[in-house]
């Protein structure tokens, strides 16, 4: 907890635009600094104008050159992009390498580019709320797009990947087959999948793997069961794309009230794949809105973020008596529960 | 939560040794069942006895594997065992291999063998307490040696390695070079590292680079600086040996005050090293005995336990009056964070 600021006059200058603002605004957001929520409550209105997309997956899928490249994608078309890239601190993941890292770099000088790191050490329920507040910050402040890009290791980490309106899960040939995707929950979070380094041997067999599993898993379910489009022919064009292919399960009917979850291929190093992945994540972004899950999904986020905020305020409260109790008193041979107990009657 | 308890009759129960009772008392914990601090509370006397054991390591290291060779060990010597096994429902870990379930389910209809396996799905946080009590529950069943497995990845479950008197952490060669353990935090953790399937190439290898790097830790640390001591021969007997090896720094003139941290080379499916790895978990024991860190870790522990009780009955609390709330309300207008301060302060 650092000392106060000026919550409104902060808030407009991070809806004026202003990079720095909008920096100070995350921090205060990050360290949960006094009247960080004033700061939220103000922008609160201003929200809702970005496209939020999350990108996830295994480590070593080459998120962060996906990121970096669809990025330059948007740029090129006059879109700005806010980026809240997850840092795993964690374990025997590896974390982002060099050359990942000179590209973010690279970008981060562009001007129509916000690139923000949250560390993942530490309280993950914590870090999946910051995450998405500071994609709510980077929405207030303009951004056309805001990627979310964590890593698909752990719920939390999921959990801020399905905060955005389109989640896409990025495997490659060598991380194993879709099974293993699946007994990660990847499946459950995926609206589409993209099979990065697609050059690589294996990346059809993986194809495959991922529309029968997809197919067999949405079969199960009673109502809405997409189906999975293959990937369509990658191509020059930069029209949008109706679904193209033949599913693999019955063909649906009433097509548009089902997405057909995409497999797009991408070598993401060279851009390969990259148009089309867009194009994908537009045309799910038109299919949530037609069908008015985009509005249902973001209420349903915003009942989400008024319970999170809600156990934030008690833990930071319980965190307060905390500090004023000395330890001492456990000398005195009280069991912890006791003494639990009695600092939360002082708190209430 | 479930429905209230008979929480004193339960613990007598428990602490009669009644595996059912332990089973059922875990379970309570585990869900939070009303009434399950007031069984904590009721068995808070009653622990201290068993030494815990923490083992962890990067998936494929063949935890389950050690664990199981080391309470065959114990068995052995009539030593009681319960393990608390973490089970990764997380992502492209794998969890545990086929194999090794089968060999704790052999194990668990030894007598004197409490195996019980807790989810890691969900809220992590939640998990390092639960099973920390868990182990507590063992602990006043009266089981002589606690082990808790789980696996070094994540900060969650360091966590609970950590809360056991002892920490060993499983490497194998094939999971990369001790500059990985240590970034992803082991060394910090570690009392001991094991090195297991080392009949595999490359071994001796990871041993030397273990020991460098845990010798330079500690020769940046002021005051405390343990050595390390090479691996002591592989042998069949059965007392307990004193330090053996040249350590590589300095020799330390008060052996005593420092630990040596121990690299032990095993085969843990062949049992091979077991032995040597059971010798210098007790002469750790000893050692923290000895030098009266046993009693402060300890008393730390319960500190810490005091204020885990202390946010989970914050949160418990908050989640209740979340369930009373009726989201028609976010249709006012009313941004997410005034819901959150409204609902805090019917809480209080």
């Amino acid at each position: 907890m650092s000392e106060a600021f000026d919550a409104g006059g902060l808030a407009d200058r991070i809806a004026g635009g202003e990079p720095l603002a909008l920096a100070r605004g995350i921090s205060h957001v990050e360290n949960e600094s006094d009247g960080f929520e004033a700061l939220l409550e103000r922008l609160d209105g201003r929200t809702g104008r970005a496209r939020r997309i999350g990108i996830t997956g295994p480590p070593g899928a080459g998120k962060s050159t996906l990121t970096a490249a669809l990025t330059r994608h948007y740029l090129d078309r006059s879109l700005t992009v806010g980026i809240v890239a997850v840092d795993p601190t964690s374990p025997f993941t590896g974390g982002a390498l060099l050359g990942d890292r000179i590209r973010m770099v690279e970008l981060s000088t562009e001007p129509g580019v916000f690139i923000r790191s949250m560390a993942s050490r530490g309280s993950l329920g914590g870090l999946a709320t910051a995450t998405r507040e500071a994609a709510d910050l980077m929405d207030a402040a303009g951004y056309d797009r805001v990627i979310l890009e964590t890593l698909g290791v752990g719920q939390a980490e999921l959990d801020i990947a399905v905060s955005a309106d389109t989640t896409a899960v990025v495997l490659v040939p060598e991380s194993g087959d879709g099974v293993q995707a699946m007994k990660a929950g990847l499946m459950e979070v995926a609206d589409l999948f993209v099979i990065n380094k697609s050059d690589r041997p294996g990346a059809d067999r993986l194809e495959k793997e991922i529309a029968i599993i997809t197919s067999i898993r949405f079969a199960n379910r009673p109502r809405t069961r997409p189906t999975t489009t293959r990937r369509a022919p990658t191509g020059p064009t930069t029209t949008r794309r109706a679904p193209t292919g033949r599913p693999l399960a019955d063909p649906v009917p009433e097509v548009e009230a089902e997405w057909r979850m995409p497999i797009i291929q991408t070598v993401a190093s060279e851009a390969r794949g990259v148009e089309e992945l867009a194009d994908h994540l537009d045309r799910h972004f038109d299919w949530l809105t037609s069908t008015g899950k985009l509005a249902s999904n973001r209420q349903a986020a915003r009942l989400r973020r008024a319970h999170d905020a809600l156990l934030r305020r008690s833990q930071r409260d319980a965190q307060r008596i905390w500090r004023r109790f000395s330890p001492e008193t456990l000398d005195s041979g009280a069991s912890p529960y006791a003494i639990a107990r009695r600092l939360y009657e002082d708190l209430k």
